[in-house]
């Protein structure tokens, strides 16, 4: 593993979800393996659990953690040639070989401004990090994925399946306000390497890029894609065809008990925050069904185990 | 002790004070306590010295801390069952919830909206989190209380008394902002289970809420209440009657050498920041009586000995 | 040395380069020398590398960092006996004092306002935290200098240099914004105490201050300057004669392969960031003259070498 953008750079999905699981079982048990290595944190856009989560997972392999928010006053340049007399002060190329000279990895977020489709999905900021830095680069989320939320997903979903092969719903849900693709994206890209039927329930319309969703099935009728679910995995997203745009805010399709009642005694997940009584009844989230904070908890491991392996690798 | 958010929090004041003074003694004789632990401090308001030397008392006990602004974009719901498709994108349950996914501690700080009474000396932020966090919440200053604060407060009369039961006086001074009363709440509250006699003094339409003030002596005459003084108190506060108001911006309230010298070599105190000759004059705070670095440096004890019996409880 | 602010504070250059480059090539080997130590950086303007390399040295040295941006709503005062009912909420005389009792030693960013010169060249925030700290202050830019960037300016140029005694070139580059003289104000007064023939190059009306400058060539010829240069350090600043003002952006100043031709075979140096095509060409900074990353690499061992002195002091 060179970088860590999407499940694509990830070998063996089995064998990094065993050893979150047993990162988790014993968080501190490698501290050696981070001594006087230093995890650079470049928030892009803001986080909290992704810092959090991922800030302590360095900090259980006895890693140092400098985190920046780049948010403000920091605009780079990515174009090659570019004269840079206008608003950029930087290029990225300077940009990510500096920052390489006093990290060991590179943990980046950046949003996708939901304005145009093929800037977005060509994820600049990730692509030129990945490409300019001198240490890995870990996905804090970028414009099209969000792979440590999928990892740790896939980690939850492997912690409670009661089948050896769960069905997995991704259902849609109504928001207030344009939501990038990314965590949509991200998992059903991990579901498809995952040991699960996938099948995603959205209203026309809201259709993901055909490269994420290959060949899984998409239902329109939210019931019917539910019924015999084992995990329903709730997340709004924005149009991807009518690029960002909010199509719908049908609170037909928030999850509620009825709905979860369609299922195999389902699950339900999300990656937070989520808007309460939009996107899920208070039911369902207070009651004995929902594994989101199980899913928030996994954060820390699945980011632990990314960690882990680069920093194994550096080693080795 | 549960959670600390003020001095009913506090089983044996006398025990936590000794505590304090002796970490202050030996401030890194108790690294392996904090091992491992992870204080999470999150400020939805400024600070500087809060900030500051909670992280170093953190340090001291050799725990990890991450310190998150979230003063900025992150409207947290408090209501039981809203609909959230307006402002509010995560309700206080989840938020609570997940930190505690990642934190041994949570430190919080939330002011006072100073314009709606009720709402504020509900302490809704400090309450929320105390009931959903599924570990101990440590007030960085609330909007009713500065707990940390008071207790530096203390430690510092202990370390400077003269006589057994010293006669301290909080006294009101001018300030050209309105702001909270919740230095002098806390204040109040934590001398009144101190072993010292308690005098406040302040023009008319600045009584303090009657459930800090108890029967705490109020005097209108600033000579009269500072006769034969210890410690002087100085802070300004909005009015809570006309609420969050300015009511005088007099400066004869503002605490001079001549005042000072009706007491009995009274010592003057502030928690800082203070503005010159407007609360105190120079001569004053640049003078021997001024005790304010003493008490900025007792904050890290106070700190240290509140993340101490909390991190004791854990292992006990 | 008492503080770090310029290369005044040094007492023997050629030791802390050697300090610095023995730190480079083990640079945890002395973690005890900052055990229970405190950094605490205060960035009253933004910082990227600064931080991120103070803080890697900081950590190498096993110290413990605090680093916090103080660029919005904390205004301080600095007027003795200042009367303070406007808009400055805490003197600087507190303010230091205070930070003292949390800090082993205190890194500062101050940037100047580039409206009022005798303002800014009195180098206020700097000079009044050295006055009132407890503790030794590291300048992490003035108004006025940059020592941290001098110094792995001057380490770069002891490890590339072919001869005893190299030419340097300073030289002037064209920019879109007025920028401090801070860097080339440093870069001066360093290199005039380093063992190098230091010359000045700009168009006319970019004189730097005299005290700076000193008896060092200046050459409004850029061609002639360059000549047999060892060292082309390339670096654009506002004019210090109308004063924070941009006079000219000229691009027959930018560098470019052709003028580094008429060197010795230079090497080029910039204390990044850099617009490209603005103050250097492409082919420069992408090609093998190109020092800019080791520069970077080298304040981490700069500010190391800082570091370690005042530890050892305050340990003799």
């Amino acid at each position: 593993m060179k970088h860590f953008t999407g499940v694509a750079d990830v070998t063996d999905l089995p064998e990094l979800v065993k050893l979150a699981r047993e990162l988790k079982a014993h968080p501190q048990a490698h501290q050696a393996l981070g001594q006087n290595k230093t995890l650079v944190m470049l928030f892009f856009n803001p986080s909290l659990r992704t810092r959090l989560s991922s800030e302590k997972a360095a900090l259980n392999l006895g890693m140092q953690v400098i985190s920046m928010n780049a948010d403000q006053g920091w605009n780079l340049e990515f174009a090659d040639g570019a004269i840079m007399n206008a608003n950029t002060a930087e290029h990225v190329k300077e940009a990510a070989a500096v920052i390489s000279q006093y990290a060991d990895i590179i943990g980046l977020r950046s949003f996708p401004g939901l304005k145009d489709r093929e800037l977005d999905y060509q994820d600049q900021v990730m692509q030129a990090f990945c490409r300019y830095a001198q240490v890995p680069v870990v996905s804090l989320e970028s414009a099209t994925r969000h792979p440590l939320q999928s990892l740790a997903d896939v980690i939850t979903i492997e912690e409670h399946k009661r089948k050896p092969r769960p069905k997995v719903v991704l259902s849609w849900a109504p928001h207030p306000r344009a939501l990038p693709q990314a965590v949509p994206n991200s998992f059903v890209e991990w579901m498809r390497q995952a040991d699960v039927d996938l099948v995603i329930t959205h209203p026309e319309g809201y259709e993901l890029a055909p490269e994420f969703v290959g060949d899984t099935p998409v239902v329109y009728n939210q019931a019917e894609a539910l019924s015999g679910a084992d995990f329903v995995y709730v997340k709004n997203w924005s149009s991807y065809q009518n690029y960002g745009q909010i199509l719908t805010q049908d609170p037909a399709w928030t999850m509620t008990e009825a709905k979860m009642a369609l299922t195999d005694q389902g699950k339900f997940m999300h990656c937070l925050p989520v808007r309460r009584n939009v996107v899920v009844a208070d039911e369902v989230l207070d009651g004995p069904r929902s594994l989101v904070i199980a899913q928030a908890n996994n954060r820390t491991f699945a980011a632990q185990a990314v960690l882990h392996q680069l920093l194994s690798q550096k080693h080795g």
